[in-house]
């Protein structure tokens, strides 16, 4: 590991020679391997930009100039070169080096989002920057993907780039024809076809007397012909990237080919003004496992051994798998429930569908927003359609929820998965947004499954609904056990556990003061598994646990039992809108506690105390959520760790706030006994 | 009126002679000025699409065919000639015709949202659809303008629709080189060159030969114009429009030629395929006052003079005007404040701001995405970007404010015109999300300002934070009075009103239990407007008001004092985070009262629960804000009435809520008491 170990900084390696530069790049491929063999993480990405990323740091100067990478999940040889590569044993750990560009990492890095399609902007701000500071030597360098470009960000910002001719943008297309799966769409044609265009070198030859006779349209090629230099092999300026904004292009370029790369970065950095670098590259170039994985080159893995590719431990059935599984069953008998993904068919369980079903599987790209009006179009037409993406990307398509699909009550089926606390991926990958955004949108429908079985009956469910949006969200990772419900109540809400046998009476006999809102008789199980705690002298606690917390909350409540605080366990399902009967099961407790891993504001338990203040049931409430803060990557288990998550934790925080309430209560009925 | 007066369905314009259809054209342009003027609503943009309009529903099969319109501001043409004349007395009225499309009103009509560039997308839905069910005789026509083009969605769209040749997809783009103002970016200037193109009869010439000699390139733009049609007048198929996805295209076609484009839709309808009509529009055609408004070309106006095009009532000063000038202040000053404005820079405030500093305002074009990430992109340069944007377009951003701005920890300030409710622009424009999506970011700080004394002071606040986003936002309208406050805490809440003279000297002199948080010496007038109620036999309610609804809520609590409600009256400014004083003044009340006019999930009075519960403070806590459903258009003054928000129904509302919680309180005493 000479060479790697010799690299402090981007200089380092301009005093390297062609051959050495040849070996480090080989080295570093041997460098990730071993690494993210040992800790996860994305490889074929990475082993994909290895000649990119040492040719970009040689020609510019980072940090002056600023590179900045595109969901930055392909940022681990920078890390390398910027003198990184000695913290890789801690990738993606608690405390260690995050898996994304991290600004607090280094001045190297820009960026901390993993989201598509939003270094353009950054890199068209960064140069309005520096061009009103008068700045004009500095070039920001950003690194796209081929599948980024079907985003619609992206054409936003080259709008904006291509308007101004004087600021030095470098935009380096990084084409290996992926997405995570190959890249579609008429762009992605496209690409195809410049990259195995035969008639460049035809142009070259002919180009000038050819279009000069052309007129207007010529002309622009030709001027655009002259500026290329006659240096760079295998570079063509053809008429073909974005010519409708008047985009300077150089390529196809050889994306693991440093001399070429070298050379067309060196005409990018002399050219004055916005310029797109074509490089050709191939995701999981040189490790034969990635190579030959067809369906993903292994874009991101696990741990794995690091001779064949092959994960270390088998993996356990997953939320994704029942997801898909009921998915297909659907789609026998529905003709007209179709799926869309946003680029990631295989990550999200389409794949299978879409193979039994390939008229019913659309791909529409990197395109949240597209992904979720398209589907509001399709509804239109007749269809219901599945969107199913991972939660943290419906923030790029809430407007549309919103908008396109809730405004017009069009029934249209979104499947997250991924949802709450993830953890290795950090900040931007956590989806524990969608319920405080789902929660806006008017008519919605929001399921969180606690096991298997609930989230088969869910999507049996949720694409029969026919008057307006439905959101399924489940997380990241293996199933848990089944839990099945004591009582089920009309309303949907699952009655999990409880102490208190007067209010069981309560619920199952549809007595007062619970009967009054929407229970009728209980289905399932009625007998507890505990004997009951006597209602008159013990402190009472309503937990509504949310998805698959119900198993923690379980644990928690015969923590509880031990400490005689009578516990009753509710799911409800169903979590917006908000079960009525909790109003009334609220109204029968001393404490009401919801759990659950989004973000507080806009929670599900920030819901519930909507719904209660509005009842006028002022039973005091407290919230298990995740806080104002945004969460550093860390195991799953870890962040909910420290989020106080915990069966422990849990019963701690509830046994705290039980005894303030108690002793609240006490002084008040003291000061009326003396006194009266 | 007699042609206009004949129409009942699309149907009856293909019996009309081509003179017949001239004078209809005519009469219509003469309507829609004579009843917008009366009314108010997009006068320009329908006044140049009459002949685009009538001739695509000549031409096409409404609703067989759906037309969807983007944004649907310039649907009022199609209006008329689906048979919805006689109903534009109404526009924009309660319970009268929306100002957009609406499917409640008519078959026609396919969506409802008044945001841009959505309309391919759906149209991409609808087309799948079709395809799937074998409806391949069925065309879905999309009528988009070139503004719209700017919004990344259209790209998504259109790699998408591109992608399948066989789906029946007619985009109809209505270029009038306008967005609000004039389109911007490298498409625009593309576009431009399109329009005044001289050279299209020489490539009709000239092209078979010359193309021919090319290559690949040449052929494919042979191929193209081998499917003109001989006998379209001014019709070509330049290279020119998205070649990079393989867009069929035919224009540009003289949009106010009805002829034209009859003979360009009428290809385009036989053509089996996706397809772009490029229409040249004039907006405002055909009414001087419009025409003659070079700003804006009457884009959308209020009730004015038919035959001047002014306004019927002088406008009073707005908030609006309050923001251009103080930041047009802070400009002179600060050389590093920029601003950026998604096409919008005359209705946001911006223009004067551009006029004095060309080089430092940006319009990115109908692209609120890149809006926000080029602003984080320019602070990461060492800029302050001040972003200014209608309320309900921060949904579009919602994403990039999260993850490129917050996550970075950026200093960008997001000023948001038209917060809140909105009224007759109908759901889509209401401004009630912003708090909801804002507040789920972390490190914002959110400020809601009562009058123009508070906007520019927020507003010179917010640009000297340099640690994370700031947002403010103000409705649409004219200001009210200022409103001072009696005492401003050191966390920056102010109380306007109190009845108890107890919490004033608590509040003041920095006793206990307030001063235990926050509260130092006051600033301002601590003399009350009001003799004190005795804090110990009279129930007491504390009342938030959020930005301008502390004048309604100062009337309420007039009202509530002659009810011997004794009321406390504060605007937390900074509603985001909240004050850490309304703990301590939410433990010293009986009720504690939120007012807003956002929607309730992940309102600020949610907000505020969360902080009192997670200080274990469970005074009883009731909001007053939108709840879950959307607002049809209506009056700002009539949706705020409707909504609860009016003095008189506060005071009740409140007064409801007191005597519930005292009677409460006093059985729990009578148990107590007899039974002891």
């Amino acid at each position: 590991m000479g060479l790697i170990d010799s690299l402090h900084s981007p200089a380092d390696l301009r005093s390297l020679s062609e051959e050495q530069l040849e070996a480090l790049c080989a080295e570093i491929r041997g460098f990730l391997v071993e690494k993210v063999s040992a800790t996860g993480g994305h490889l074929g990405p990475n082993l994909g930009v290895v000649e990119l990323t040492v040719a970009i740091h040689r020609v510019f100067d980072s940090p002056q100039d600023p590179i900045v990478f595109d969901t930055s999940h392909q940022s681990y040889v920078h890390k390398i070169v910027t003198g990184r590569a000695n913290q890789f044993d801690t990738l993606r750990q608690k405390d260690g080096l995050s898996g994304y560009t991290d600004r607090g990492e280094s001045p190297h890095d820009w960026t901390e989002s993993s989201h598509a399609s939003a270094a353009l902007s950054v890199a068209d701000g960064l140069a309005k920057a520096f061009a009103l500071q008068g700045e004009n030597d500095r070039h920001v360098v950003a690194v796209v993907g081929d599948g980024a470009l079907t985003g619609g960000m992206c054409w936003e910002a080259l709008n904006n780039i291509a308007a101004d001719k004087t600021r030095n943008v470098v935009i380096v297309v990084n084409d290996n024809g992926r997405s995570y799966s190959p890249t579609i769409g008429g762009l992605a044609e496209n690409l195809a076809q410049l990259r195995m265009q035969p008639f460049y070198d035809k142009v070259m030859e002919s180009g000038k007397t050819t279009l000069n006779s052309m007129g207007w349209v010529g002309k622009r090629t030709f001027e655009k012909l002259r500026t290329v230099k006659e240096g760079i092999r295998h570079t063509v300026i053809p008429e073909e990237m974005f010519p409708e904004l008047g985009m300077k292009y150089i390529g196809p370029v050889d994306g693991h080919n440093l001399q070429d790369l070298t050379g067309a970065l060196k005409y990018a950095r002399s050219y004055r003004g916005p310029i797109i670098v074509h490089a050709v590259t191939q995701k999981g170039r040189g490790y034969a496992p990635a190579e030959n994985n067809a369906a993903d080159l292994m874009h991101s893995t696990g741990i794995i051994d690091p001779e064949t590719g092959e994960p270390r431990a088998a993996s356990k059935p997953g939320w994704t798998k029942v997801f898909s599984d009921t998915l297909l069953e659907i789609g026998e008998s529905r003709d007209d429930v179709v799926a869309i993904t946003a680029a990631m068919a295989g990550p999200t369980g389409l794949a299978p569908f879409g193979e039994r079903f390939p008229d019913r599987l659309f791909d529409v790209g990197i395109a949240e927003q597209h992904a979720m009006t398209s589907a509001a179009g399709l509804a239109l037409g007749g269809m219901h359609p599945v969107v199913a993406i991972y939660s943290t990307f419906l923030n790029r398509a809430f407007d549309q929820l919103l908008m396109d699909v809730a405004l017009t009550k069009l029934p249209v089926t979104i499947v997250l998965d991924r949802a709450g606390v993830t953890g290795s991926d950090g900040p931007s990958h956590n989806g524990v947004w969608d319920m405080a955004i789902s929660g806006i949108v008017p008519g919605i429908r929001v399921n969180a499954p606690r096991d298997a079985d609930e989230l088969r009956a869910a999507l049996q469910q949720a694409v029969t609904i026919t008057d307006g949006p439905t959101v399924i969200r489940f997380p990241k990772g293996s199933l848990p056990q089944p839990l099945p419900a004591l009582i089920r109540l009309h309303d949907g809400l699952d009655v999990l556990h409880y102490d208190d046998a007067a209010a069981v009476d309560a619920l199952a006999g549809g007595a007062s003061p619970i009967s009054s809102t929407s229970i009728t008789a209980p289905v399932g199980d009625t007998t507890p598994g505990q004997p009951a705690l006597s209602a008159d002298d013990t402190p009472s606690v309503l937990v509504v646990a949310i998805g698959t917390f119900a198993h923690r909350c379980m644990q928690a409540a015969e923590l509880l039992r031990e400490q005689s605080i009578a516990v009753t366990v509710v799911d409800p399902r169903w979590a917006i809108p908000v079960p009525p009967s909790i109003v009334a099961l609220a109204a029968d407790h001393d404490l009401v506690v919801t759990v659950e891993d989004g973000v507080i504001h806009g929670s599900v338990g920030s819901m519930i105390g909507q719904v209660l203040r509005a009842a006028e049931v002022d039973t005091p409430l407290r919230h298990v959520a995740v806080p104002e803060q945004f969460l550093r990557h860390a195991s799953r288990n870890q962040v909910l760790t420290e989020l106080g998550i915990t069966p422990a934790a849990l019963a701690e925080s509830i046994s705290g706030w039980i005894s303030t309430i108690v002793s609240d209560d006490e002084p008040q009925q003291q000061d009326l006994e003396p006194n009266d």
